[in-house]
């Protein structure tokens, strides 16, 4: 396979068209890109990116049938960690509770079963609640009046955004009310000099990206799900998202949350200041929370200008170690416009020429990577990246590569990373795993992996975040297989865990996940997260089952 | 006054050289920045910037008259909200406890009075303790022995890091046992890949830094008491500092941390890991919580590249409304390399003239603005600069200023920001407020005050970060004047507060500002404070009468 290197780059300076011409000088060939079969970034909504359960990835009547199974008690004989516990003693909704929330939410009290059923599963379709009640609220105020109410009642809530979470956490379990907030959608404020943003809960994300690219600014956080999560919801699972590498966690950027507790108390912790020291800060403990501490009915965040400039480029390595060091070589020459560094092996590539038909733009290699640099000056970003892609080659780290500038092609190159989890549900039942490990071991876990399981797996492979240290393993079967399922469970939590990573990078515990939790914290601090919730919600209302292990529950 | 624009620029390149030509042809006069009285920013240990008690800052005699009254009840028949409360019933040590102590640290336990007085006396020597015991463990089971121990026996203990806390958080206000983390010094792990640095509490932030910068990597704080503040110090009271503006706040950058609770157990969230999902972020609690709720003993903290380039610049503008302007193209033009974005006021320049004999490098202006840039390319960095002065200059939103790329002459003009509160010490007794406020509010307060004091106040005066929002305020007489006092509080605390402003923007509470957070924080949120502190710590031994208000622990 021939190389090419195509450097495509808005107008320049004869000085920079002259620097450019030397690095195209070091390439020969040329690919278009554009027979590609592109998904679109910001049109994609929901493409089931990075999804780490064991349920999936597979038909819809696959999912069902375990979904049910999950619920009942997964695979007979054995009760997984991940299936749901008894009901908790609850009360049931009675005809005066309902006469109550009609009372306060006339129209917005959902009872009827094809209007509440979208909220019961989750949209993975693999697991699958019972609620009879939707509630849709549209102010703090009456979330307050409902989560008093149930309080009192004791009736159990499940709070609910976009409905986009991928642990069974955004649904209920048995009849838990659901409380959404998809109604309490306004944009409360946004400060064009300091670039805080104040909006409820309920705002989706891509809304809330469109109102500020209009105003030169951009969200600190972007996700594949962007046109139905909610912001809400992004803050209570503390999602991540492909920024992360750039402008930091939400524990940085979210400036202010209003929220609900248990009881209906109002906590108004809704500041709009970088800087605020008088006491502890509470709201952090309700950032990736899940639901489980308070609703979250409104929040402030910290929002970056909008780039002027944006590169894409994608390059092949020989060895994950010449991945590391180009990882390396980029913070350093790339410096403050770096925007992401993601990975993908070569059977991920594998999977997309054969299912997606997705041609690979330069040779044959084994590892793959896609860099993004986001910056203010396209001729400065431009002359950055020809330098490092100069070094890069010159020292033999790289082997391969293709750049581009154009908004096409920039989604092509970024389509080969993000539709890596589309090509393996053609595979087959994909066992999924999201992993956070330090950096320079996340490839070690893919290769141990494929020794350990030898020809039990129809394919095992290794994409994710390197910029995050956050690894994506997916292993796929010809079909489910409880056997196989063995095999890697708890293998890939013990080596997890022995590296000190965590079992969930991204995605929260939900209720897949909470008995796996110790794998990844100490028991002292589970114990103590046990008594933060006791404190705040004492009756154990608000998203039961989730998060925390059952075992604290007892 | 004529203009002076000093670009002085590394070697660039032709192309670079025309550009900076151009803009050397805006203005005509140079100005020598050599016979600046200079305070070395990086040798700077202790210089008293932005210190903000009300007892402060004038000649020792003064602060040691204040102290004492401090303790007793200040100004005789009024009992200030930041004076000491009555001692709580702890304890007293025992010789069967030095026993205790000596056994488990030998020769660190430490009762001579002359080597105990400098960990009872804060670094202002505003705030004085009487405790007879200095402890030094080197290790976290030690710290754990000791508060496990003291948790039984019902003994306070008053955690210390650098001492070069502005609030009296970090001395003992009777006679608790200080636990100092000087000697828990050591580096545990520099991960050259992630750049992610593990450390004992007790690392002093410079040394840190010069560690760090060996390695091609920076702390992500900076703060003027570098050569004395321990990073342990930092985290508990979530310093700010100098980058914020550009790495954000420690609640992003600190990944993990390494606690002892009250009773003695140790909370392992000693992460190191960007990513994290798994239960609640339990270290955050403990940012910012100023000791109370636990002994930090380790932290680890994601570290950004070393900047290649570094240039300053010092701007004069006409109005606020023009400087805030500036500070808007500034972000556009800037964007990834703005590093910080200060101002002090004409007062402020005069006080620097009159007392430390610093010439103005401009022509007189009402405003002044300190700009940093920090990259990875410093022809980029000097071109994108240059831009934005050529913008700022057209658009007349500044109407004079100085570059430096030079490090003599970096330091030269940031000592005109830093070394505002020095200059203030020579003007008289100081009323120090350190306020956070929406950005377009910030300067309004220092108007609203000038006219609410009229001719009461020898200077008011105005400077601080406003990339952060925070304004230092201070207020000078000849003396000490209570009648003044009265007259700006509670008015600075309700002004603030009518904005949503928080009245202690980075330095905490501490014993001084523990009764103002109502100020800031609604009652509902303050008690949950209070609840999260009974329940990490039910006797109340860890750092007392600190931080809540003492109406929370009645």
């Amino acid at each position: 396979m021939h190389c090419c290197w195509e450097l495509v780059l808005p107008p320049v300076s004869t000085v920079m068209a002259g620097l450019l011409k030397r690095a195209l000088r070091l390439r020969t060939a040329l690919r278009c890109l554009c027979d590609y079969n592109m998904l679109s970034r910001s049109t994609a909504t929901l493409s089931p990116v990075d999804f780490h359960s064991p349920f999936l990835t597979c038909s819809s009547e696959q999912v069902l049938a375990s979904t049910r199974k999950l619920h009942a008690g997964a695979d007979g004989s054995k009760v997984s960690p991940s299936a749901a516990p008894e009901r908790l003693p609850f009360c049931r909704v009675t005809e005066e509770d309902l006469a109550f929330f009609r009372k306060i939410l006339a129209g917005r009290t959902i009872v009827d079963p094809d209007l509440v059923e979208p909220s019961n599963v989750d949209w993975l379709k693999s697991v699958r609640g019972s609620s009879e009640v939707l509630l849709r609220p549209q102010t703090t105020e009456e979330v307050s009046q409902i989560l008093s109410y149930c309080n009192s009642r004791n009736l159990a809530v499940n709070p609910q955004g976009g409905n986009t979470g991928l642990v069974g956490g955004s649904v209920p379990v048995y009849d838990e009310i659901i409380l959404s907030t998809s109604l309490m959608n306004k944009i409360l404020n946004f400060d064009s000099i300091s670039g805080v943003l104040t909006c409820q809960a309920g705002c989706v994300l891509e809304n809330l990206s469109f109102y500020l690219e209009e105003r030169d600014y951009i969200m600190p956080l972007d996700l594949g799900a962007k046109g139905s999560c909610q912001i809400g919801g992004n803050v209570a699972t503390n999602a991540g998202g492909l920024r992360l590498l750039r402008y930091g966690s939400l524990h940085g950027t979210v400036l202010g949350l209003e929220l609900v507790l248990a009881d209906g108390q109002v906590l108004d912790c809704l500041s709009t200041l970088r800087k605020d020291n008088t006491g502890y800060d509470l709201k952090q403990l309700f950032i990736g929370s899940e639901g489980t501490l308070g609703v979250i009915t409104a929040v402030s965040i910290l929002c970056p200008r909008k780039p002027k400039s944006v590169n894409v480029v994608f390059l092949g390595c020989e060895t994950f170690e010449q991945l590391l060091k180009t990882f390396q070589l980029c913070k350093s020459m790339l410096g403050e416009i770096l925007s992401a560094f993601e990975f993908l092996d070569s059977e991920c590539m594998r999977l997309l020429n054969t299912h997606l038909k997705l041609p690979n733009p330069i040779s044959d290699c084994p590892f793959y990577i896609v860099i993004e640099t986001s910056g203010s000056d396209p001729t400065h970003d431009a002359q950055k990246l020809h330098n490092f892609l100069e070094e890069a080659m010159t020292s033999s780290l790289v082997s391969d590569g293709t750049v581009a500038t154009e908004e096409a092609k920039i989604k092509a190159l970024w389509s080969l990373r993000e539709r890596v989890t589309e090509a393996l549900t053609h595979d087959g039942f994909t066992y999924k795993y999201d992993i956070s490990l330090p950096v320079e071991r996340i490839y070690q876990l893919v290769t141990d992996m494929r020794k350990h399981l030898g020809n039990r797996a129809k394919s095992v492979v290794g994409y994710g975040h390197v910029g995050d240290g956050n690894l994506h393993l997916n292993v796929t079967s010809p079909s489910k297989d409880p056997a196989l399922l063995a095999a890697i469970e708890p293998f890939v939590y013990e080596w997890t865990a022995s590296c000190r990573g965590s079992i969930s990078a991204e995605h929260g515990l939900g209720l897949k996940k909470r008995n796996y939790i110790y794998y990844s914290k100490q028991s002292q601090a589970v114990a103590l997260m046990g008594n933060i919730k006791a404190m705040l919600d004492p009756k154990g209302i608000l998203n039961p089952y989730k998060t925390l292990p059952d075992n604290l529950k007892q």
